[in-house]
């Protein structure tokens, strides 16, 4: 590879609000969508909430003559949501379904049904190897008594954790999706501190869109206005986060974000605004520092970071606990009751009452059952990522404590980073 | 590193049999399991069946001064029942779920509640990276009519999916475990094939142990003498896999298994045969030809497998799509039989025995929606192995047909595989 190696990479990045039946002007949107992406040509284009598998068939049949290669991530009951168009040819793919993902009684929340994951596409670029990672994490419903939190810290640690065990001979790692994560939010902050990603909306050399990079704006018809209440622009969840390693420099020349009307037309093409990403490559000359995008140097924040993640999680696992130990008394009581209402039965006594509760009954001691199992299920996710969680933060102290030099080579794994114990 | 470097590493690797009060003479064999691992200091025990946590934490505090490193694999309902212990530290760790793994209406057989995994550990040895996974897939309940086929087939291929993204900085993979699949098996093939992974048994220059190595055999007194009644020594499904990349050279110098006896005393230590193997890592020197242990070459047989790997998972999705449907059919049927039911009680015609249908009603209701749901989910995880496949298939193809100089580039992602068309 030249030293002079340049590659441009223009990304799109769009939550497409497409739920059958319930989302408004779907199919024109979808239609409308795909006209977008032909006429515009990216490079990638990676998408969200496309539940419905047949609308992914009708834009890749429109779309395949500028974008060749396709991919629907399936998962869940429901599905990722998750696709990707590629002007360039997929070498690889594979993608990881996060093990904690809200709860199945939940029905109107509906998350727990849609298996969501982070998908992975390797594609090789004039010799280059481009991770690129494609996620949409749980949806925050209630801020401020957000039940879902630890599910969406877990899933950030698991998305980070993925990226990280799957990208170790990549040259540049490129994240896109709905993360339902605001900056300043704990999943936000630990998969940056772990990963080492950059944010496209922070480090971008010229911006253009909705105000401070909202990616939901009160603009946007589709919006509920109500939930936007809080913030006053809106609020930022969709991210374009990218990194490079090994001897590769990448910074984003231009972003864009739509701004509640679709670029063309007046109608916006989701209740979403989409990211446009130009990103620039190139060769890192060797007396560059390559530290500030080979990974994290200043620990402290990673730590600290890690130490608040645990927490929560710690808290998550005891909550999820009280709530299967609960669920066991639910299943005593009705165990009772059905005895009792099988002993009434047999005395003749109140009959038909007691064949009336008998039905209602069953159902606790099956209900109960399910939100047993669940919880128990529950408490194991939790207790994989604060076990994860736990033993980076202990190498993140070890490195600390040993200096700035042997801290990349403990962190990230480094074949130079070989100790005297290992032995 | 040295050119003369040289690292023996001693595998233990052992299925348990830890099922809580269901398991023979479970205490007694943990603590003989523990002094056994103490007195032969391996660098490393692969364990798989420890269905108790508090199994684990008792081994673990028993082996801390001879294993200063353990990890327990938490996932599912139960747990994935995999655990190691190490002499060295364990650098990193990670897991993989799979998707598919039973059916949780096959209580009696329970698979599906543990939640069945790959575990994976990055250690640091000597400069060296080595990833050791261990893992244990669906068990085989009947070889005659294997219900679980499918589901395995797609088990393998997503652990050798898992192994090829998360081992490409790797100099050293191994992979222990029980898969419960014979050597000739369809899944053992496909992940022998598409990672180049060997195995120890057919590679080592010493074996002592059981007749053809086989890790279930009737001399043990916990086997079920029928079930192995058609092997007349026994059955090989659980295994030492290994493979050197980047410069490196594995062999086994020495593979025991035990004999349906504790290497000590009398009783065995498990239902399963232990093994014990000695591997040896070298420098490749520079004018050896890697492409032995640096990925398969010889495409064909990948072709074949990949092909017959794809059809098994299509007729699967066939009849996962078949149990979807049929029961879908029973909740209207159920759905009817209530509406009649209300209708019966409304009319005030036979209404102890309407309201006494009621239950059984509602439950088939219910059930069948439950059945509903876990075939559709079945079937997403079907297609998603089968389109991972299908992809790798067509590449493999594509490598075969540009001849053998493209091949590893093509199908290893190798950053030197740049083609003209990822401009």
């Amino acid at each position: 590879m030249k030293p002079s190696f340049s590659l441009r990479l223009r990304v799109f990045n769009l939550n497409c609000w497409g739920i059958p039946y319930l989302s408004k002007h779907r199919a024109d949107r979808m239609k409308r969508l795909g006209d977008f992406l032909n006429a515009e040509s990216f490079d990638l284009a990676l998408l969200e909430e496309v539940w419905s598998e047949q609308d992914f068939q009708d834009l890749r049949q429109k779309l395949s003559p500028t974008y060749p290669a396709a991919h629907y991530f399936r998962s869940g009951i429901i599905g990722s949501g998750l696709c990707v168009f590629s002007k360039h040819p997929i070498q690889e793919f594979t993608q990881h379904v996060y093990s904690l993902n809200g709860y199945p009684y939940m029905i109107h929340h509906g998350d727990w049904f849609s298996g969501k994951a982070v998908g992975l596409l390797v594609l090789h670029l004039s010799g280059l190897v481009l991770n690129a990672y494609v996620t949409h994490l749980h949806a925050e419903y209630n801020r401020q008594k957000d039940i879902y939190l630890a599910h969406r810290v877990a899933q950030a640690w698991e998305l980070a954790h993925f990226i990280h065990h799957t990208s170790k001979k990549a040259d540049v790692i490129l994240l896109c999706g709905d993360l339902n994560l605001h900056p300043k939010d704990l999943g936000y902050r630990l998969l940056k501190e772990w990963t080492g990603l950059h944010d496209a909306y922070l480090e971008t050399q010229d911006f253009k869109g909705s105000e401070e990079g909202c990616t939901m704006v009160p603009q946007n018809c589709y919006v509920n206005q109500q939930e936007l209440e809080p913030f006053r622009c809106g609020i930022r969840i969709d991210y374009v986060l990218y990194k490079a390693v090994s001897g590769f420099y990448i910074s984003c020349k231009t972003l864009k974000t739509t701004t509640g009307h679709d670029p063309h037309s007046g109608f916006p093409l989701s209740d979403h605004e989409a990211l446009m990403a130009t990103l620039c490559v190139k060769h890192r000359p060797p007396q560059q520092n390559p530290s500030s995008t080979n990974g994290p140097t200043e620990r402290s924040p990673l730590i600290s970071v890690l130490r608040e993640a645990w927490t929560e999680l710690d808290l998550a696992v005891a909550q999820a606990r009280w709530w299967a130990t609960f669920a066991g008394y639910v299943i005593g009581l009705g165990l009772l009751l059905l005895a009792l209402l099988c002993a009434l039965v047999a005395g003749g006594e109140v009959r038909e009452v007691a064949i009336l509760l008998w039905t209602p009954s069953v159902g606790l001691v099956l209900g109960a059952g399910a939100v047993y199992l669940f919880h128990i299920q529950e408490v194991k996710g939790l207790c994989r990522a604060r076990a994860e969680l736990y033993h980076v933060l202990g190498r993140a102290r070890e490195a600390q404590d040993l200096g700035p030099e042997s801290q990349p080579a403990l962190l990230l794994g480094h074949q130079e980073g070989n100790r005297a114990e290992d032995q």
